[in-house]
C-alpha cells in the first residue's frame, strides 16, 4: 500500500492562502458568518475540494460541505468552521477545514479507496458572533434550533440570518449533509497553553467542557462615601469583591478539573464619590465533570449567601444556564489515539475548555476531536499561531484516524438533518 | 435683657416652603444652581430675609447676601447654601440659610443689638452639579477660580455660567459681600449616621476632612475563559478585587479617623467568556488627619503593588487629588461648644466627613459648623430628614453662636472677594 503522507507544504500554502482573507491592519483575521469575507472564504475553500476530488456546495444553512466519492453509504465526517471572531486568529476553525481537504486529498492521490465516502464540512458559524448563538450552523443543522427561531434572528445591522442565506451568492450548488454518517473528526487548535507547556504538539480529546453561567446581583446602601463611617455601610462592591477572589479559590479547589471566572461586572451608580449599592457580575464556571460542575453551583451560591449574610447585603442569584459536558465517542478518541501512536506521538488525551462543533454532533453520531498546540495558549487574538510542524502533525493525525474509523466495525447513526424538504 | 429664643414654628414653616420649590415625584428636591426651581428658591429667601430686617440682594457669582442694619465694620457671616443634587433632601444646605434668616429675625424681634453687622449668605453652588466643581460659588467668591476658568464652564446642556448669571432675573438688586468679616458660621445636617447613633441633637464641627482621590488600573492578559487554565491567569479583576477588600481593610486601621471606598469600577474587555485583561478603579480616602492620609496613600500604593506582583499584573497609579483636611476656627469651634451649653445640650465635636463652604471661608476668615443630626444618617436621597425639634435646637445653637462671636475680642480678616469692581 502506498504510504499516505499529507504534504506540509501545501498545507501551509492553503492555510497561509485562506489567512489573507478578511485579514486587517493588526495582522487578525475578521470573517464574521455570512460577511463578504466569510463568503469569500468558503469559495476559496469550494475550490481546495474540487483539487482533493470532492464535490463542493453550500447546505441552507450556509454549511460548506465537500463530498468525496463514493456510494451512497455512510459518510466519514471531517472538518471544522471558517468564521472568526473580529480580529482573531488563522487557525482557529480554518486548520480543522483545510486539514481535511489535505487529509481526503492525501487519500486520493495515494489511491487509498476507504470503505466510507469521505465528506469535509465547514461550518458556516460557530462563534457566534452575528446572532450571539455559539455554534449556530451545527444546532441548525440537527434542527437544535427551531426554524421559527432562525427566522427571528437579527444581527446588530438588523439583518436576518434569512437574508444572508437567500443572499449567500456563493456561485456553489446547494448541497446537503448526508443523512447517514459513521463519524465525524474534528482537528481545532487548543486554544489555551497545555500541550506547549507539557512540550507536545497533538492530543485526542476525551470530553467537551460543559459551562455554567449565572448572573450575580449583591444590593446594598448606596450613601455617601464620605460621612458613612466604615462600619455603617452596607458595600455592594465589598461583597462583590470578595465573591470574585471566592471564584478562584473554589475553582482551584478542583485542581485542573475546572476553571471559574467573573467576566462582566458592573457597579452602579458608579461614582467616585458614592458607596456601591448594587453590583451586578456574571459568573461561569467550566468543567469536563458533571459532578464538579453541580458541587461548583452550590458552592458558589453558599459562599455568595454567606458574604451577602456578612456585609447586610441582599443577594440575587439568577437563573443558571447549564451546558452539560459532552463525552466525546470513546470509540473515536481511541481512534484517535492510535494514530498519535501511527504518528510517533505520545498517548495523549485532554478535555476541551471551549465549546466546538464536535460538541453538538456528538449527541447525534460517534464524534471526536484532535488538539494541536497553540503557542502561548493565545487564541481569538491576532497573535494565535500553531507551528507549522504541529499544523502537518495534527493533519497526518486526522489522516490516520480516518483511515483507523473507515476499517471500524461500522455503527452507523442517523444525523437529524433538518432540511426544510428532503 | 429680653431672653432670645427663635421660633420652632416659623423656623418649620419656612423649612416647609422651601422644600416646596423643586420638589419631583418622588419627594425629592431637584434644585441645580441657576435653574428655575433655584431662581425661585432665591426669591423665597429673599422675602424672609426682608421679613426678618434684612436686605437682600445677589452678588455677581449668584450668591444671596442679606446684610443686617448697622455700620460698615467687619461684619458676622451666617448661611449655607440653595442648592440641591438631583432628588435630594430638602435639608441640606436650605436649613443652614433658613436658620441663619430665623437666628437674625429673633435677635431683632428681641431688640439685640450687636456690635457686628450680621450677615446671612445663601451660596449658589455647592454642590457642582452644574459644572462638576464642588463649593463653585464661594470659591469663585473668594478669587480661588479665576475669571478666565469661569468664562469656559459650560453645563450639559452647553449653558455656560456667565449666560446663567446674566440671565438671572432674580428681581433683586446687585449686592457684594463685605470685605472685612469677623467670623462665618454654618449650620448644616451632618448626612451621616454619627449623632443619631450616639443620641445627640448638635455638635460642633473640629475640621472639615482632607479627601484623596486617584485611579488605579491593573493590567493582565484577556484570554479565553474555558481554555486558559486557573494557574496560568492573570485576571486584572481578581487583583482588583484584592485591593476593594483591602482598601475597607487599610480604612479599619485608622478606626473612625478615616473612611475608603472604592465608587467606580470598570471591566475590560467585559464579556462573560473572557478574562478580565483591565480593570480602571477609583479610590477614595477621606481622613481630618494630615498624618493619616499620608499614610493611607503610602498602603494603598503599596498594597495594590504587592497585589500586582503576586497575580502578575502591571499596575498603573493615576496621579493623586489631594484636598487637605481644613481645621475649623479654634475660636469659633468654642463658641459652639459654649453654645451648646447655653443651649443644655451636652459638648461634642466632630469631623465633617464631607466638603462644605465653610471649608473654603475658613481659609480666610475664622469660620465654624454646626452639626444637626440626620435621621438615619441619610443625605442626597428624597428620605432626607432631621426631626423639627432638632433644627430647631440647631438653629437656637446658631443664634447664642453668633451672640458669643459678637462678643469675643475682635479679629477681623480680610475676606479675599474678587469682584470685577470695587
Amino acid at each position: 500500500m502506498t504510504p499516505a503522507r499529507i504534504s506540509p507544504q501545501r498545507l501551509r500554502q492553503r492555510m497561509e492562502h485562506l489567512g489573507t482573507i478578511g485579514r486587517g491592519d493588526s495582522g487578525g483575521i475578521s470573517r464574521p458568518p455570512f460577511s463578504p469575507a466569510h463568503v469569500e472564504a468558503v469559495r476559496l475553500v469550494a475550490q481546495m475540494m474540487r483539487e482533493a476530488g470532492l464535490d463542493p456546495g453550500v447546505d441552507e444553512f450556509g454549511n460548506l460541505i465537500g463530498l468525496g466519492a463514493g456510494g451512497d453509504g455512510p459518510v466519514l465526517l471531517a472538518g471544522s468552521h471558517l468564521d472568526t471572531v473580529p480580529d482573531g486568529g488563522m487557525f482557529d476553525g480554518g486548520l480543522g477545514v483545510v486539514a481535511a481537504v489535505e487529509a481526503a486529498q492525501t487519500l486520493r492521490d495515494a489511491g487509498r479507496r476507504l470503505r466510507h465516502r469521505l465528506a469535509v464540512i465547514a461550518f458556516a458559524d460557530e462563534e457566534g458572533h452575528a446572532f450571539d448563538i455559539g455554534t449556530l450552523s451545527s444546532r441548525a443543522l440537527v434542527g437544535e434550533i427551531p426554524r421559527s427561531r432562525l427566522e427571528t434572528l437579527r444581527d446588530r445591522s438588523g439583518q436576518s440570518l434569512n437574508e444572508y442565506l437567500r443572499a449567500r451568492a456563493h456561485g456553489l450548488p446547494v448541497a446537503r449533509v448526508p443523512e447517514h454518517a459513521a463519524a465525524y473528526v474534528e482537528l481545532h487548535v487548543e486554544q489555551g497553553p497545555v500541550l506547549e507547556r507539557m512540550g507536545r504538539a497533538v492530543a485526542a480529546v476525551d470530553s467537551i467542557t460543559g459551562i455554567l453561567r449565572t448572573t450575580l446581583t449583591f444590593e446594598g446602601r448606596a450613601a455617601h462615601a464620605g460621612t458613612t463611617p466604615m462600619t455603617a455601610r452596607a458595600d455592594a462592591l465589598v461583597g462583590a469583591a470578595e465573591l470574585v477572589v471566592a471564584m478562584r479559590e473554589l475553582a482551584l479547589q478542583h485542581k485542573d478539573r475546572a476553571v471559574g471566572t467573573v467576566g462582566r461586572l458592573s457597579v452602579y451608580p458608579g461614582a467616585t464619590n458614592v458607596i456601591p449599592g448594587r453590583v451586578d457580575l456574571s459568573v461561569e464556571a467550566r468543567s469536563p465533570g458533571e459532578h464538579e460542575l453541580d458541587d461548583l453551583r452550590v458552592a458558589v451560591e453558599q459562599r455568595a449567601q454567606r458574604i451577602a449574610g456578612q456585609e447586610g447585603l441582599r443577594l440575587t442569584v439568577g437563573s443558571w444556564d447549564r451546558s452539560p459536558p459532552v463525552p466525546m465517542d470513546p470509540g473515536v478518541r481511541d481512534a484517535v489515539v492510535q494514530a498519535l501512536q501511527t504518528c510517533g506521538q505520545p498517548s495523549l488525551t485532554l478535555p476541551s475548555w471551549a465549546g466546538h462543533d464536535a460538541g453538538v454532533l456528538a449527541r447525534y453520531i460517534p464524534s471526536g476531536m484532535i488538539f494541536v498546540a497553540s503557542t502561548a495558549g493565545l487564541s481569538h487574538s491576532p497573535r494565535e499561531h500553531t507551528p507549522w510542524e504541529t499544523a502537518a502533525i495534527g493533519a497526518q493525525v486526522l489522516l490516520e484516524t480516518l483511515l483507523i474509523l473507515d476499517s471500524a466495525k461500522d455503527a452507523t447513526r442517523r444525523l437529524p438533518v433538518a432540511y426544510a424538504s428532503q
